[in-house]
């Protein structure tokens, strides 16, 4: 095993494993899942903190590099880029497509998800109900999917020039924009198209099966939940998320 | 003129002007500064949004190529590190410095400038106070200082290894902690060791004057307004800040 990554099934983690995949696909890059508990709090044990010392997932340790510890998904993303994908099928080599990847690879890294996290947040895990935080992210939430939408108007396929680590971070967020937003994508008809035309890459949805089924491209993104069970599924997640760190 | 800045005076600004003004002072780099005005809305006028399709600072055009555009404050310091810095003294050329560098800027992308940024909302530019967030951000904006501070306690001068953009990304976040914060850092004396080492440096001191004289750095990093003053300041933001995108 080349890599060992270091996930839960988040859009954070979801964002390498299918960079992962995409890889596995194109060069037979192996790579070894190892799930993290929040409910234990593993995430924060010395022997995670020396890999991430953020306490956050996801991270990998590069075993065929000295067991090169790397955290942040999007540091992740390049670092990928650069050791494991000679044939550029994630990153061009040219560099002002490049760098137009990268820039929507921070985009998303600074605004779409931490963003739609704290709408994430506020919607669903927040012990209370506080309507200027909650209209405040899911505001937020859709002015950013319009500006993939603008981004999108010009016929373009993907966010900068072909396939690249950018659509792969924006990817899982946008696929669970239903838990954010509590709306479907309609008024963004071009995200909407860009979401289907990702989620027929094997990769992604393979990816988005790591660590454990994920049943948000079958059932069209939507979560398939009722209002109850969504519930259930939020409060079993606001315990850990509200402990102090 | 090689490049031309859009920027304001805000902790994202002034990562850019900082690491122009290391490369102005180490390699002659002229650069032009163009303020865009948030009041007036500039930054959603039609021929801003073809150089940053989202609407923020800060943004570069490179006229010594083709005049590409860069927003994305991260974006740029990879691209000014890629084209601008054949010396490498913004980012290490041997493999594993420069994505622990990478590593770090991405955890600024998207840990501590979202959610400081946060922190400042709620501290002081939301029209209603609400306990739950302003302590929600308040509590992340100190956890993410305890990141830095234990990774500064192996006796390291810098965030990854020598001087990078890693720590050119968090110094003006650091350096207005108490805008988010409402105290000093005497709780991390190592992080604010850091902070003077970096205030050293003739770059940081010029790139945090950019666009218009900062106080934070001769103030030895306190706000030195009084609690009216602030206010004021933050009542003059409120307005466009809670504009509709």
């Amino acid at each position: 095993m080349s890599l060992t990554l270091y996930t839960v099934g988040t859009p954070n983690g979801q964002k390498i494993s299918i960079a992962l995949e995409e890889l596995k696909a194109h060069y037979n890059l192996e790579y070894k899942v190892q799930v993290l508990s929040f409910a234990k709090s593993e995430q924060k044990e010395p022997w995670f903190l020396k890999i991430n010392p953020n306490g956050r997932i996801p991270a990998i340790v590069d075993h065929s590099r000295g067991d090169f510890p790397v955290f942040e998904s999007g540091a992740i993303l390049l670092y990928l880029a650069e050791h494991y994908d000679p044939d550029h099928i994630l990153l061009s080599v040219d560099a002002n497509k490049k760098s137009e990847a990268i820039q929507w690879l921070m985009w998303q890294m600074g605004g779409l998800g931490p963003m739609q996290g704290q709408s994430n947040h506020f919607n669903r895990y927040a012990p209370e109900k506080i309507p200027y935080a909650i209209n405040r992210y899911r505001d937020e939430t859709f002015r950013l999917y319009s500006v993939m939408e603008s981004r999108l108007s010009d016929g373009r396929e993907y966010l900068a020039g072909s396939y690249s680590i950018a659509d792969i971070a924006c990817f899982g967020w946008v696929a669970a924009h239903e838990w954010a937003i509590n709306t479907d994508l309609a008024q963004y008809p071009l995200l909407n198209d860009w979401l289907h035309r990702l989620a027929k890459r094997p990769a992604v949805v393979a990816g988005m099966n790591v660590p454990s089924e994920n049943k948000l491209i079958a059932n069209d993104f939507k979560i398939a939940l009722s209002a109850e069970e969504a519930e259930k599924q939020a409060k079993a997640a606001r315990d850990w998320i509200l402990k102090k760190d």
